[in-house]
């Protein structure tokens, strides 16, 4: 079946969409959070503020958008990149292919590779600063960036107590953080470098802890 | 014997480095690093900047010695705290009882209770915000403020590692990382509540691990 052309108005929407997305991106990286405007959002991407604020009603908003679409972009190209025919890659989150380790391993991996993109790296670390002062962008952050991607770690875990490979007194919700918190840490405050190696090593330490077995 | 009392020059100046201490913490607060400069802290603590600049050689120095002075501070009151007649208690650091996860947890208590001090807090955010966008002040951050408390971890894993309690093969300054990142985390994006139940509840997690023994 041939696909139809999208009606003319439909193309030129999704085109000013994605050039204030990546203005808004551009911006923040450049000036900081608290300098970037509507005003210099629609100056950069050439379009007029009535059509920024036909969309959106913030900033905030805005960039909350620019980034949850760069992720959609990411797990999209993460999902062409993966071992074709394994079964358990279809689904955009965390694989389940049986093996948690894995499985985790898989994810943390490409989430160092997203870390270490300059793309995401310079517009993220913007939003991610603002964040730590500011408690109203750092709930939205949380919500519809951070919460999101963790859910799906927690149905991983939750997947993983249901098959005896987690312990069932675990909190899903707080074992995640034993290996997601501290790749979040070492970029956030560059307080060690990132590496597969590293990102490994942290879903052993979790699975298996520090202490003899 | 009886303590001769400093000499006045000596006195004023202990005065004037904590007015100083106190005035660029309550600026970098208000304000933000950015926006904090030797001229405003110099007002603030009422002293002529030339008495900044005597002692200090850049606005993220004052910052950081001022911080570390903070946390003296803190380790002097937690110890001043700390149960009477227990053995390992008294080195200013992380104890060594011979209990790992209890040393583990009664220290990862103080530095929630630190961290939900807001004489402590609203600075420290301001500080380590510009460290998620400033290569240069992240680098110092942590070399001065956050490596030094980190190595305290390593010893007292080190020490545990020779009585058995963790694995040999463990890196500790990684396995450090699962039960102080999520802290960090939680307070650094705000992703969920601070407590010592969830402290206690990071090392039994970490030190047993998620899977089933």
């Amino acid at each position: 079946m041939v696909q139809k052309p999208a009606p003319d108005s439909t193309r030129r929407s999704e085109k000013s969409r994605r050039a204030i997305y990546d203005a808004a991106l551009a911006l923040v990286g450049e000036v900081g959070y608290p300098k970037t405007t509507i005003e210099g959002i629609a100056a950069r991407a050439g379009v007029g503020k009535q059509t920024i604020y036909r969309w959106w009603s913030s900033k905030a908003d805005v960039l909350l958008e620019a980034f949850l679409d760069l992720g959609e972009q990411a797990a999209e190209a993460a999902e062409a990149a993966a071992p074709p025919g394994r079964e358990g890659y279809e689904n955009g989150g965390v694989p389940d292919t049986g093996d948690l380790a894995a499985d985790l391993k898989y994810v943390l991996r490409a989430t160092v590779d997203e870390l270490l993109d300059p793309k995401f790296e310079v517009p993220y670390r913007a939003l991610a600063a603002e964040g730590v002062v500011n408690e109203k962008i750092s709930g939205e952050f949380v919500a519809r960036l951070l919460e999101p991607g963790l859910q799906l770690y927690m149905r991983r875990l939750r997947s993983a107590q249901e098959a005896g490979d987690v312990r069932p007194d675990i909190d899903p919700r707080i074992g995640l953080e034993l290996f997601v918190a501290p790749l979040a840490q070492r970029w956030l405050q560059r307080s060690g470098p990132l590496s597969h190696a590293y990102t490994d090593t942290l879903v052993d330490y979790a699975l298996h802890g520090l202490a003899p077995r």
